[in-house]
């Protein structure tokens, strides 16, 4: 490490967590912020932003991480985590739970439900260890693709928010990388050689998301820009021009 | 003609237009409604439709039809839609217009302005020959297409209204198939034979539309059940999830 120029992936991810750190309001004075660290490239990155920001931010916070270890993780995962958060500095603590045993008879296992068991460790440590946020890798990509998942399965006009507090917990969610696209963390992940420490589940089966991904790319012929413009119409409901279906 | 069954094409036609009139109450007593007649499958199918709807429906009310001609417009059209619409008893009124004459100097003809000058005419047409209502042919992708093209390029949630009462003019616009996939109205125009006599304009230029539409089929597997999704999903607006950006 010497005192070089900023890499450009750096400022990149640093600036577009820094807007949506202030246009949310993401971090109050005093806010103790669990990191939700997988392994993947996206969480990677967010740790590493957080554990320059704690040091740099006008508004005194702290962070810690979490990483979930269940009998799908890759074993090289929770080391090279170890190692790169000990290198940043970032308290790292690391849960261990069989989705198998927790599985009842006759279900079967998916991202769905395997989500939910990682969210509900993460909620009991934060809650044991006086975490008071937790902040989570999902980015803008992923909340359009919740979006669009939503109407075409739910029917409903709705997604993941950049924060929402829980009304059961006294704990709120960030998304810190809201406003970044996939494309740009893959680059900043690139940049800084986090690419080939990071690794995701091999389990997942997203051919629904797979497609809504595609037609995504298709709307916006991959576009950063568009996909910027359909975040910002989810906050500019015309009302007047929305059929209602009796 | 004879006596014979009700085709399964003109079955899922006559009920999906009888649900979107009535979810969307667009026919009262006494309404005089004109049809936009381009001379596509989809104002051919909707006059075809009205011309029996009008003869069959509990409340009274009356139709006509106005075909904007253009320098556009297959020669052929024009005679298709009089023999068409003497055949079904549609009172049929013909304007042509000169959009070159029309353009601004340096203007390039397009789309849009195109369907904003045949929409003038069919509204001067409307009030001088006492119509209070104008039936448009979009369907359910039209619709959804809309409401695309305004996220990604208006950032806004809004699209096509089913029923729309215009401000300025006592006059109020209806789209009786918006329940319709197009799929189904070129199954109808087939089985009916009106494929062979149906055309639309060749000038188009539709290249983000064209974008847009393999979006919507990627989204959703070409599923007309994941379409209905996406159009209840407009009147299912959950402003709690919805992120506002500054």
């Amino acid at each position: 490490m010497n005192a070089g120029p900023i890499h450009p992936a750096e400022r990149m991810l640093s600036s577009l967590i820094a807007k949506a750190v202030q246009d949310f309001a993401m971090i109050r004075p005093g806010d103790r912020i669990l990191i939700a660290a997988s392994g993947g490239k996206d969480s990677t990155a967010l740790a590493y932003d957080f554990s320059r920001r704690v040091r740099y931010s006008a508004i005194p916070f702290g962070i810690g991480a979490l990483h979930v270890a269940t009998e799908y993780s890759d074993p090289g995962t929770e080391e090279n985590l170890r190692r790169l958060f000990a290198e940043w500095e970032v308290p790292l603590g690391v849960t261990r739970v069989s989705l198998h045993d927790r599985l009842k008879p006759g279900r079967k296992m998916n991202c769905y439900w395997c989500s939910t068991q990682r969210r509900t460790e993460l909620i009991n440590f934060a809650l044991r260890e006086g975490y008071n946020k937790i902040a989570l890798g999902h980015h803008l990509d992923d909340i359009i693709e919740t979006l669009f998942m939503n109407m075409t399965q739910k029917s409903e006009l709705s997604t993941m928010m950049p924060v929402l507090a829980y009304r059961k917990y006294p704990i709120t969610i960030l998304r810190p990388l809201a406003l970044l696209e996939e494309r740009q963390i893959v680059q900043f992940a690139v940049a800084m050689g986090l690419d080939r420490v990071t690794c995701s589940c091999s389990h997942q089966d997203r051919s629904r998301r797979k497609k809504i991904r595609t037609g995504i790319e298709a709307l916006t012929g991959g576009r950063g820009e568009l996909k910027r413009n359909i975040f910002r119409s989810m906050g500019n409901v015309n009302s007047e021009y929305l059929p209602r279906v009796p």
